[in-house]
């Protein structure tokens, strides 16, 4: 996959880039990352990207010659040309998986007020990282190249990307590692039971249950299966504690009505 | 403010450290971060970090002991400890401006698979930068500096940080820069008028406009003032257009029932 990064800070990625994951698969050649400045491609004698708004208004705009060449000269009508902006589509794994099977994205970085709003209509793709305000879309950039690059195949185990947290919407289950005690929290003793089946049912019942805690509204998205209902009752059977008996019946109650 | 994370990536803070806003608010002293390995913590003589899970499964898990150690050792009682987890409250700005206002806060990025359940009850606060996930903590961490430090007085100007995307649950309006016209799209005649009251009604009116069509999510948080619902009237007498009059009618019947 080729990532073609639009920004005025070439120089914020030069650590990213040799580090971890991303610098591996760059160098198994499974990416291939091209930053453009697009401060390069103005037409004005002082280089200037910004000014400030028409009608006025605080802070500096991003014009659109620049970006706009920059753009035109670093793309083909097989890219898929994405902008950074607070008002673009959340980005989420579902997105990340659909950008990661693709042969060439190319991601434009605002910064300042924003971009003049005559440029939007050159992209394929508004995209915002979450609900909050960035100085620039570099740092939401590194957060996408890293999503979308580890579901590459080759770049990280098939292993590690087989069960994770919002798979099904459901979050992953709690892990525990040696020792035994840890300043008095034990492991499961389950866990070291050697009863893989009784495993894996604890495994998705904690999934459940964590998810069901931590991030109600994914659990709301989450159908429940037969066998989830089923552990639900064998836990209940089992002198399961009042909070699992509540979850329970609130499980079974969205179960009804959906 | 005081800003100590917990990395096994030190390095791939270089360039975002000493770019941009964090770089200005560094040397300006209204920033100071510190940046810890953890794994200089570990009492293994290997220096190992993690482990596969107890009970089986995928890929590594972050230990206990290098992860307590490092927290206990550069952090107090004043010191606000979040963990970066997928499972944690989604960020947003409103939980940037309330992080903005601490003292010290510190940060931990895991990495893998995850960290040892038993870590989670030595923080105050389990934040996820999304419904996404990345090969580690740390690209997620550069989003919540950047969208901390920039609201902390001093670091860029009051007026740039006065409106803009999410406050009040509304976008940004749509800002445009000169030339009057690019490739055949033009400037609306009205920011050229001086009159900044009809510009301030029409500014706030897209405002409007564009949350209800790129983020209805937000809208439906947003409680419309009597003022808003005059602009949409005003825009129907001066022969607006079908979708405008649609999103006003719907706009009043959300009004009606709520």
């Amino acid at each position: 996959m080729k990532i073609i990064i639009l920004t005025l800070f070439k120089e914020m990625y030069d650590s990213f880039l040799s580090s971890s994951i991303i610098a591996r698969a760059i160098s198994k050649k499974l990416v291939e990352i091209k930053l453009v400045n697009f401060r390069d491609y103005t037409k004005d004698k002082y280089h200037r990207v910004d000014t400030p708004p028409t009608g006025g208004g605080a802070g500096l705009i991003l014009k659109c010659q620049p970006i706009y060449d920059a753009l035109i000269n670093n793309s083909s009508s097989k890219t898929h040309k994405i902008v950074l902006t607070p008002r673009g589509k959340t980005f989420n794994q579902e997105k990340a998986i659909e950008l990661s099977k693709l042969d060439e994205i190319l991601i434009l970085c605002g910064h300042y007020e924003g971009i003049d709003e005559r440029l939007y209509k050159y992209f394929d793709e508004e995209i915002s990282i979450g609900d909050f305000i960035l100085t620039g879309g570099e740092t939401a950039s590194f957060c996408l190249i890293d999503a979308i690059t580890r579901l590459i195949p080759g770049v990280i185990s098939d292993e590690s990307t087989s069960l994770e947290s919002f798979d099904n919407n459901l979050l992953e289950y709690p892990q525990y590692t040696e020792p035994y005690e840890f300043n008095g929290d034990k492991i499961p003793d389950l866990l070291y039971s050697g009863n893989h089946k009784e495993i894996e049912k604890y495994h998705q019942y904690q999934r459940l249950i964590q998810t069901k805690k931590y991030r109600p509204d994914l659990f709301a998205k989450y159908k429940l299966t037969k066998g989830d209902i089923k552990l639900f009752k064998e836990k209940e059977e089992n002198n399961i504690t009042k909070s699992e008996k509540d979850a329970m019946k609130k499980a079974s109650k969205f179960m009804k009505n959906n």
